[in-house]
């Protein structure tokens, strides 16, 4: 029997590559990642590489406008990436405003135009308090858009909602995810930093999950 | 009293001109268009023309990555745009799929980041059969996620959601819109065709509203 289609946003990261694994066991797999001018450019040679590994077709939209629509410490250089812990405070400054609905609206266009039936993204429960688009409420509103956006129903799937970061990696170690392929620090740097939000929530998950990190870190 | 701000989706075509003189009345306003690679480009520069004149701020945001994402006869040379009245399969080809959402989304991003309260789009009645994301309950779902995407909560508002095309003209003919300053022909010549299903529902529009076209027919 024919695979059904799906998309998958793939974001480079261990949440969404992780998904990507995860999916691509089921469904006849296309990845769509974005270029908002992210910082850390090196997400997406990691997308990349990743989909060449699986074999997956893989497109990269370039989003760069967005940086100028709706400034942010990950887009811009005048704006300094903080450390420590993810708090509302300190990292409020990397919230990209409603970037997850421009991601998912590009995504279910590129889904419609694909007659895939399902759309996947990473958003987990880890998320949820300081990024107000990662919110369970969120998620359901933007589903039923999605499902009404056309006469061809795209169905909007999060997995790892109830998940934390942990929870991904432990499901990731499962599906033998090649973690040395992604990459989570907010800073483009050639070493991860290991200090940002991003890198403190990546290392405690993989310490939960029980596995060594395959990255080099600074 | 300081007005609030408010963000309009202007195309440059009749509803959402006409949208802006009403919204203008209130608010402090600021328009967003997308160039996402329409033909009819001509409507960019009207929209531009129309700001001008009423001294409200615009930005043009360059989504032409639309037309690779999800092709459409309203954006590629080799899809012809069909003529006669907006009718299912005649017309089905004219649909960009997905766009109001992307188009919402980024306008949101927009008005998150200019902390304006409101964002209004030109949606109306005629449009709800052919195009599945004019429906309004496409519209209340969008609505919701919109209100749920950040902490600074807009209010997406569509006020012609009830409205006919005529009702519009109406509307705009109270408000002395200057109906030169837009442009509706899907083809981007230098005349409007009158023929294809936009020029279809303009001109029976203006006869509606009693009201002489002011422009130009091939």
């Amino acid at each position: 029997m024919e695979k059904k289609k799906a998309v998958v946003i793939l974001s480079g990261g261990m949440d969404s590559t992780t998904l990507l694994y995860l999916v691509n066991k089921k469904y006849d797999t296309h990845c769509i990642s974005f270029d908002y001018g992210q910082k850390h450019k090196k997400e997406l040679h990691h997308a990349k590489a990743t989909c060449e590994k699986l074999g997956v077709k893989h497109k990269i939209v370039d989003l760069k406008v967005l940086s100028d629509v709706a400034p942010s410490a990950l887009t811009r250089d005048d704006i300094k990436i903080p450390e420590g812990h993810y708090a509302d405070e300190n990292m409020k400054e990397t919230v990209v405003p409603n970037r997850n609905m421009v991601m998912l609206s590009i995504a279910t266009s590129y889904a419609i135009s694909i007659k895939a039936d399902k759309l996947f993204y990473g958003a987990h429960s880890g998320d949820h308090d300081i990024y107000p688009d990662c919110r369970k409420v969120f998620y359901s509103a933007i589903k039923t858009a999605i499902m009404l956006s056309d006469w061809h129903e795209v169905e909007l799937d999060a997995p790892f909602i109830d998940f934390d970061k942990g929870d991904i990696a432990i499901l990731g170690k499962a599906l033998d995810v090649d973690y040395a392929l992604t990459w989570t620090c907010y800073n483009g740097r050639e070493k991860a930093c290991g200090k940002c939000g991003a890198c403190t929530e990546r290392l405690e998950a993989f310490e939960k999950a029980g596995i060594v990190d395959p990255l080099v870190y600074e």
